[in-house]
């Protein structure tokens, strides 16, 4: 999965914002990537991934007026290291 | 929220898959909206929201080698009827 | 092709200049719907969604500091009237 | 900019073509990055960026049924490097 969640009340510089989340995920026992425009995390689960979201949202609710919030999941029920396997499978080994 | 779910390892035609997903938001107490991209459906909370997904993913992981979904969140804590409301801020009533 | 654009350095209420790209889009000679979450619009070509886009942007260019817009394309070459079809083929006719 | 774009129509294994698009943004003179769920380009303007999508999709047109593509744009007009600086700006120096 990969998402990326920021308020759109706070003004231009949302990195305060963003840093929470990425330590947040940090904490996590999940493989995880931080971009320019989001962050990667390999969960087992869709419901995995579905609570990482929303803890993440969980820590802008109470003084954020207005949080936008993008994801997208690549789900292969049953198979795990796709994070690297699918960089390789592009970039050969 | 707006979110769109397909199997990419059953070939060009997924309206069977999608059929399931929007049958299945039907039967929940949420406002929704197909359209040609997706669906919208305005849920109270953010878990609410995640349980949608949830729920959609569930229909297909046990036949499906291979899931995409998209979702897009905006977030306003502790207001309603914005799938309405918003449409309206922009055309006018 | 389904998008979003909005500023984000401008605080919470962004319908003012989502307004002028609904504008912009009800001029041009394309299908569109404008949702609670973004605006569908059915071109004939991806050049043609792509330069929609450029046009979106152009907007905000010059007196906005940070722009976000997403966008998903569902390309089938040669085919059109998906707009209508695709719900159609979900819904039943 | 991040965007992923595939076949829907070609079966689960999507590799050999998403490897002809990221062959085509090495020859490109952006600074890009793959990961496990997209490309990130960084381009001097929009046009530029729309233009790297395009080129993309031309890559499948003649022999896809169906491509999705999804595209985000973090456009902060006249700054640059923002791929290395946004990073840096949640994970300190």
């Amino acid at each position: 999965m990969e998402f990326a969640i920021f308020p759109i009340d706070k003004g231009e510089h949302v990195s305060q914002y963003v840093k929470k989340v990425v330590e947040m995920i940090d904490e996590l026992p999940y493989k995880s990537q931080l971009t320019a425009m989001g962050t990667i995390v390999e969960c087992n689960t869709m419901e995995e991934c579905l609570s990482v979201i929303s803890k993440a949202n969980a820590i802008f609710e109470h003084d954020v007026e207005r949080i936008y919030c993008t994801a997208t999941f690549d789900n292969k029920p049953g198979k795990s290291d796709q994070m690297e396997h699918k960089v390789k499978a592009i970039r050969g080994k």
